[in-house]
């Protein structure tokens, strides 16, 4: 079955107007500020005001081995068994609704090597080039407000300085939405002395910014407003802390977020409801859509699927240490997405092997499933089902072996095809899901925590490393150790920790795939995001700014004679 | 009378839906694209397919003599104008309609000293918080598609360089909406191998990208991206000009602003569909709302008010010899705003001293006023008003020696108190604008260029200086006229030309008031926005970055418990 492209299917689908997708959810026009017609945001008072759907709304997170080459299609699945779980309460009448709250891209990748982030093939949120490019302005806004406070820190140290900020301690860079590695390490300030401070700086992708993680981690306005003001921007010459409120910044900042703070809605490509909102990096951040998304999604749905970035190790990990903790939130299920080809490639095969059987090979290569089952049953207590995404390489054998192993934990196996074939192709995952999640002859989720943010900070590094990743023991580096120390003294180390390293490897070894074990994970360096209220543990090479590639694909991208996107995949 | 500030006024204004506006101008929701209930979009095509509102519809350019710190509420009485003239409309059943087009503020300013840039008063665009901050998100994919240009350059060198770009023959420049001094002049590129090829670079604010001036001038998408193909982004090692089209980059720019491109609606006070679209520097460039916009504005409306930034040496100007020589528009009159206090500050008043009656003063400033009509007659042959923006110190001795100087050049003097009355307040300049329009006794536009694009680029200054500024001569530096040669061979010369000097006096001396006489223009540099169609011809220090002041205004924007903006006047 020949598949088209993305934007091909995207744009032969017949979009549904927004005002309808919104009723699909219970939501009239005053509920929702339409962008064009088949975008709208969704004011979260109102729905908060309003009765919830469901008392026992149910929040299923999708989840992933260790990402590799081969690619596993997340977002697709999630999306996917969204229309697959509508097309059921349909044929059932049952009366229930299922959406998604997943993340919107950055515009910096699509001009690079990657293209479109919004699902693909017939299980997409649409308009894709819409959500891919500018979508509702949230990036903009996001850049904005971290844009300004970086203007207000150096306009304060150039105006005279009254709180004696040291610029060698400026923490705070400056942010845009593009892949631009000519910006990751400037001077700034150089020039005449009208011209500012001269200072060692740098610019991140926007979607690096600690106000992205902030955004996703606020529960309302005001909430955003305290966060923002607890960023630490820098240390003055004494070495004390300086926030983003000494330089009363986040009252203007909350304004520039005001509008996008509001969750954006859209359609899948069946015309379920998607929330799309948020986007922070799952490396120095949670990686997840924002709480105010998700917590919109389940007051207005029976099912809501969501997803975190990466793998379960650093993904799923933060969505529950982190956005669950912090929120308040407790997760239902997990769905784990595997392919039988990255099964192999964790087991050793080549890229352009895979679509062999090799049986050996794949039994290698589960003990990285089998692994991400177990945190998400043992370590986080949730009910768990595992979605094959299926390709026509798949053999019966390799899916079988797949199959008993999951067995063995308890956990179901349902294959999906909802790339070529949208909600119909997920309709066991749905099936099964639903089963897991309604039928009594399964536990229901416990959810817990895999640490308490109470603990000193190597102990919750300590506890994720060998609880989640399978590793011996962890190695601070004497700099790290220093930071940590740093932060004890300022009482800033009863937060959560987000810790950074390769998402290939459960280690933080990028080669080390499968399930490695005898190892310890390194961590080189620390900081804080104290507004988002996390420590950031770096344990790699973490790349907060992309660069293009040789041919980036920003030069084929074009508009054709009528006005439309093409080359955009 | 006391009036509240503007947005109290704007805050306590029950807006109309924009779907009700939309109908004012003949558009129905299919026509337009919502962005919440009272900001839309206007798709150009849609309207160009429908028949035109007047075969005869009259374009009337608002403009000003030099601006001074009194201020003299240009856009503030286009605004109220409108709300005037859409009142006799209403009064007179003839079926009528005015609109504005008028640009839209950048965000950047709000936070430094200025605040917002909406009208003000009863004279103001709503709703102010929005159109201020982000908008319809154009400026932030008009800085996009600025910051997308410069990523491909940088990434054309670091990948390999087969252009053979110069690195120190780079003119493209990086933009961000935010007054931020400290990126006037930076280093790029710094660290390691991988992070890009060390040089000079620099950001501008995005209102001063060369993609702004393209924006406003382009008259659709295709034009859009031709114009985006045609910037000289750098030289390479053998001095040969380097366009974005060499880097494939326009078709993805003009991606970016797909959107962007359809005009903004949004509506006054009074409830007058306003179009706010586009807002370039006028300097650096040409001062003007779009061309789409101002074009769908004159096919939907008899009559449409426009505005062009600065006072009309510089806005006016260049609205004529630029935006309406490259687009074809031909205004039918231009209504020039003075104020007393501005006159007597031009004839040598202090500031503080402004309220005092000063005859005498006011005498020596007025010919500053005369020299504006003069142009606009004289040289653009166009029929003028003049609108004195009222201010309760105005004494009538004052205000009758302005009628009686105006009488002499058959020029009729309106008084108008828009800020204080809204329409009401702009009735008598409304009914003097009709009178020279409709009445026969009153001979038309008879519209013409300053000067023919063909000549000589010093010809072409040395025009402008003398027709316009009333300047002896022109000045060309060496290394301007150099520049000019370099022009010339490179066949980049038969282009109009923009003048960036002082807006506060006719000559480009800032303290010279009133009329100067007795002086020479003297061009320091030259370069050329070859996209947008104009050579920049730099007669005086110009910022295209500014900074924040002191005590910027952000530090007191902020949300209130419940949610809504204060602080932003």
């Amino acid at each position: 079955m020949t598949v088209p492209s993305d934007i091909t299917i995207a744009q032969n689908t017949t979009l549904q107007s927004i005002t309808l997708i919104a009723e699909k959810l219970g939501l009239s026009t005053v509920n929702i500020e339409p962008y064009g017609h088949y975008k709208a945001k969704i004011n979260p008072t109102d729905v908060f005001a309003m009765p919830a759907k469901s008392k026992q709304s149910k929040l299923i997170l999708v989840t992933a081995i260790n990402p590799t080459p081969a690619g596993e299609g997340k977002t697709t699945v999630t999306i996917g068994l969204a229309d697959a779980l509508n097309r059921i309460h349909q044929q059932e009448k049952s009366g229930e609704r299922t959406t998604v709250a997943i993340r919107e891209p950055s515009i910096g990748p699509v001009f690079g090597i990657k293209g479109g982030a919004a699902g693909g093939g017939y299980a997409q949120v649409l308009p894709m080039e819409d959500i891919n490019l500018h979508f509702t302005g949230d990036f903009h806004a996001i850049g904005a407000a971290n844009n300004l406070l970086a203007a207000l820190i150096d306009n304060h140290i150039y105006q005279g300085n009254t709180l004696n900020i040291d610029p060698k301690q400026v923490f705070w860079r400056r942010a845009v939405d593009m892949n631009d590695r000519q910006l990751r390490n400037i001077i700034s300030g150089i020039g005449k002395t009208t011209d500012g401070v001269m200072r060692e700086d740098g610019f991140d992708i926007t979607v690096a910014s600690e106000v992205m993680a902030i955004f996703c981690l606020a529960t309302d306005l005001s909430d955003l407003k305290q966060r923002l003001g607890n960023i630490l921007v820098a240390f003055n010459h004494r070495k004390q802390p300086i926030y983003a409120k000494d330089l009363n910044a986040h009252g203007a900042m909350a304004v520039l977020l005001k509008e996008a703070i509001k969750p954006n809605l859209v359609q899948t490509i069946e015309g379920t409801p998607a929330i799309v909102h948020g986007g922070p990096f799952a490396n120095i951040a949670h990686g997840c859509n924002s709480v105010i998304a998700t917590r919109v999604a389940m007051h207005l749905a029976d099912y809501t699927l969501t997803e975190a970035g990466f793998g379960a190790d650093l993904g799923a990990q933060k969505f529950c240490d982190i956005k669950c903790r912090l929120s308040g939130l407790t997760p239902d299920a997990a769905v784990i997405v595997a392919t039988i080809r990255a099964l192999k490639y964790n087991g050793g095969v080549a890229k352009d092997e895979l679509t062999t059987e090799d049986l050996p090979a794949l039994e290698q290569g589960l003990p990285n499933l089998m692994k991400h089952i177990e945190n998400m049953q043992d370590v986080y207590g949730l009910p768990v089902v595992v979605a094959i995404n299926q390709f026509a390489s798949d053999t019966d054998a390799e899916i079988d072996l797949v199959r008993q192993a999951c067995l063995s934990r308890g956990v179901e196996v349902a294959l999906t095809q909802v790339w070529e074939k949208g909600g119909a192709g997920g309709e066991e995952l749905a099936n099964t899901l639903l089963k897991l999640l309604n039928d009594n002859s399964h536990k229901p989720s416990q959810f817990r925590l895999a640490y308490d943010s109470d603990n000193s900070i190597a102990d919750k590094i300590r506890t994720i490393a060998q609880k989640v990743y399978g590793a011996d023991d962890i190695d601070i580096s004497r700099s790290a150790m220093a930071k940590i120390r740093r932060l004890e003294a300022l009482n800033l180390d009863k937060m959560p920790v987000c810790i950074a390293k390769t998402q290939y490897s459960l280690s933080d070894d990028t080669r080390r795939l499968g399930r490695p074990t005898g190892f310890d994970i390194h961590v080189r360096d620390i900081s804080i995001s104290s507004g988002a209220g996390f420590i950031v543990v770096i344990c790699g090479p973490i790349m907060k700014m992309p660069g293009l590639p040789n041919r980036p694909s920003a030069e084929h991208i074009d508009l054709d004679d009528k006005g439309n996107i093409i080359g955009l995949f």
